[in-house]
């Protein structure tokens, strides 16, 4: 990879680890400021939702994240991902976990100050059933 | 919108018309060769995979499609999209039509010949429920 993949790929990475921390303030500073998370059968969230959503779930379920990044394209300074990804939702409050599996493509944007951040992310995560 | 903006908005609708027309041609001539469609509780679909499922698609129903662009940006040789969709889906044989609504984030490349072809897809269209 490039060092403009290698930049890109670590944002990838940074994100997934955030997730499974639970660490909302750097999932934060890894989005662009317009960010836009598109969901199977929910409306849109931006910067401003993210907080309420990614908070009650992490207070409701352990969430574990895989991601198998399949593709890293940078074109001047704009980017996208496609990875496969698992979430495995596990009730805090004990009961049986749910698999989510599925695919996103994610689009970046370079920041003047060279950083990457995520711009617009789609994902295709349905259950998983066996 | 500019010159740019407007090239990719024009892909944009003459991709919807030429799915409500059921034109898998029209289609085809409007990807990139390596173009990655990715769909909730799918597998992605490549260029290959493509025709079987549009073509097998159209002979069970009609399809009828509503986009509303919300975003068109343009950043050097890539452009992406973010729309609304509407698909209608109603059985050819007759039975009540089945209605799906979400989003799709769409990546565009431009090619060395000036065409934007649509490179990678990713929609969260899921069924609508009254």
């Amino acid at each position: 990879m490039s060092p403009d993949e290698q930049a890109v790929h670590a944002v990838h990475v940074a994100w997934i680890d955030a997730v499974n921390a639970g660490d909302l303030g750097r999932l934060l500073a890894l989005m662009a400021d317009d960010v836009v998370f598109l969901n199977p059968g929910r409306e849109p969230v931006g910067k401003d939702g993210f907080p309420a959503g990614f908070s009650g779930a992490q207070r409701q379920f352990l969430l574990r994240c895989t991601s198998d990044p399949q593709e890293v394209a940078v074109v001047g300074d704009v980017a996208y991902t496609v990875c496969r990804d698992s979430l495995s939702i596990t009730p805090r409050t004990g009961g049986p976990s749910t698999t989510l599996a599925g695919h996103r493509l994610t689009v970046y944007r370079r920041q003047p100050d060279g950083r990457w951040l995520l711009a617009r992310d789609a994902h295709t995560l349905s259950p998983v059933t066996d």
